[in-house]
């Protein structure tokens, strides 16, 4: 299992942000393998974390039209700033109440 | 480079909560050679990232004393759910404007 760690910080969310950011999470989901998807935003920061099983899927992924095009809305218009991280997830805990979801 | 992903759902953050956060914090960083530490928060979801040179620090970290009890807080007072995901770092992208930071 890989994530996707997505960190940003914001400079301005257009009403095409909510639109484009539901598409992309749709599109990883039902046609990338992408397993589970989470976005946290205070306005200012955003992290998105994205679980998948392979990184060819990661890569295919990356390198969709779409997804690219959100790329560059994001480089242009959305984040001030941006770092994207690949991760293998090693180990994996679970408190209490966690009703499973990534993994 | 490894990183702890921290997600939680919240139940009732209280005074203790940013105290003990702030403490673990320093604590991580000062002394058991945490890289990089973000954490996120919109009220009812929480993401901590924290970034660490092995997985050895980590678990020096995990059975800290402190670091226990405020493990104990959050799953008694703080927190409904939460998972702990450990991973191994193989890429990493900075967009414009990143001032670095985890890597």
């Amino acid at each position: 299992m890989y994530v996707v760690i997505f960190r940003a910080t914001v400079r301005r969310l257009d009403d095409e942000y909510l639109k484009v950011a539901a598409r992309m999470h749709e599109l990883a989901l039902s046609q990338f393998g992408c397993i589970d998807f989470h976005t946290l935003s205070d306005g200012v920061n955003e992290i998105s974390l994205s679980y998948w099983p392979d990184e060819e899927r990661i890569r295919a992924w990356k390198e969709h039209p779409e997804h690219l095009m959100a790329q560059q809305y994001g480089r242009e218009r959305w984040y001030e700033s941006y770092s994207v991280q690949v991760a293998k997830i090693s180990r994996d805990y679970q408190g209490p109440g966690h009703q499973g979801g990534a993994v």
